[in-house]
């Protein structure tokens, strides 16, 4: 949202206390991606300590969902993407194998690094058929597809293969209950998300900022805050992202 | 299996010791479709007091359902089949309410009797991908599918309206857990599975067994046993079921 105030009805029940310790910045991505990727990702797909997880995309949902499920330990976090950029990002944010699947052949790959049994969890963070049935032919027998993209095509299910594999696929919408419990671990200095943060403007340079964000290629943008000045606010604590 | 004697290799962990008390036919369906049902079908799609449960199929293993179903006290319990002599069956075994979808709207159904928002756990009882997405088009968000049926074609999964809607689909083969489970309850007479026996044959009568079990539309053969004699074997303690 880009406001400098704004109303919210029923706000006991969807807003939080930001402990004064934590910036602006620290908090910000608890608005959306992080909890959508910690509660339709990693909770929903039952990541857990010793799991090979694939997560299917590495945009900033793949991102939020490769430093969720680190709250786990999984044994190795696999990132999937056809962009060697979004790769590399993938690689800073702790995804411990990055896959280029415009090149290699993803699902090979995950079955030599797993004895040829397949990923425990798979989570689909595109929102594509093609990367939502990639996603299905990963994983194990008895494990997990979560699938956090937003679809506007239907998707073809394997069930020929797949029905004798006690295979779950779960979908859903982000609530954000696990905000306050996400706060915790970035106000304990478990959880970083600043790093999400790779561009800075004043309220008054939002053209710019949207222009950063919309030219991602070229600028390196992942997410372009906007920042709010002490005088037009009651007090510091505003900022938003574009886009 | 059809056998006077049978070498278990590692019998130990897949033979359960039957009770004195209880007869050959009350245990006899614990070797497959009871656990099936239970296992894959009510456990996995986590089937709780006060469900709606919709189970598409009402052969051997969709009944299954219906009695292991009954287990945990759902609502309602709903048998979609198009064979109105299989729906008279899951009526007789203890489905609330019966559809038959060769000349009803099952989906439209299932949304008139639980305000519009669909079954919380649909059970796939068949192996086709017309059951399998009309499974999955009968439950309500948050809801769960569960299949049980064995398939040999792929399904179209509506990934761009299911996504939203909190949804868990399961897929499954037996492991038998919960053998011992189940014989508790025939033995404390809260489950009882001799209901599928509707022919019982000596073993020098197994060809009629079969043509019975073949001709079921006729016959009305739903589970035909066969029942070993005392003579022949060193317990009597034989049974053993047609197809």
């Amino acid at each position: 949202m880009q406001a400098e105030y704004a109303r919210t009805p029923f706000a006991d029940t969807s807003l939080h206390k930001v402990p004064e310790a934590l910036t602006d910045e620290q908090v910000l991505f608890l608005a959306d991606i992080l909890p959508t990727a910690y509660e339709v990702g990693v909770l929903n797909g039952t990541v857990g300590p010793g799991d090979v997880v694939a997560i299917v995309g590495a945009g900033p949902i793949g991102l939020a969902a490769v430093l969720t499920a680190r709250l786990l330990t999984p044994s190795r976090i696999v990132a999937i993407d056809l962009a060697g950029s979004r790769l590399q990002r993938a690689s800073q944010f702790g995804a411990d194998t990055t896959i280029n699947n415009s090149r290699e052949d993803a699902r090979a790959r995950i079955m030599e690094m797993t004895d040829g049994l397949g990923a425990d969890v798979a989570l689909e963070a595109v929102g594509t058929p093609q990367t939502f049935e990639l996603a299905a032919a990963l994983i194990r027998p008895g494990g997990h597809v979560a699938n956090v993209g937003v679809h506007g095509h239907s998707a073809i299910l394997h069930l020929e293969t797949l029905w004798i594999r006690n295979f779950t696929i779960t979908t859903g919408l982000v609530d954000t209950s696990t905000i306050p419990q996400l706060m915790k671990l970035i106000a304990e200095g478990r959880l970083d998300p600043t790093v999400f943060a790779t561009h800075r403007f004043a309220l008054g340079e939002t053209m710019t900022a949207y222009d950063t964000f919309a030219d991602a290629a070229s600028t390196g943008a992942l997410k372009v805050v906007l920042q709010g000045s002490a005088a037009a606010a009651p007090t510091d604590r505003v900022a938003a992202t574009v886009g």
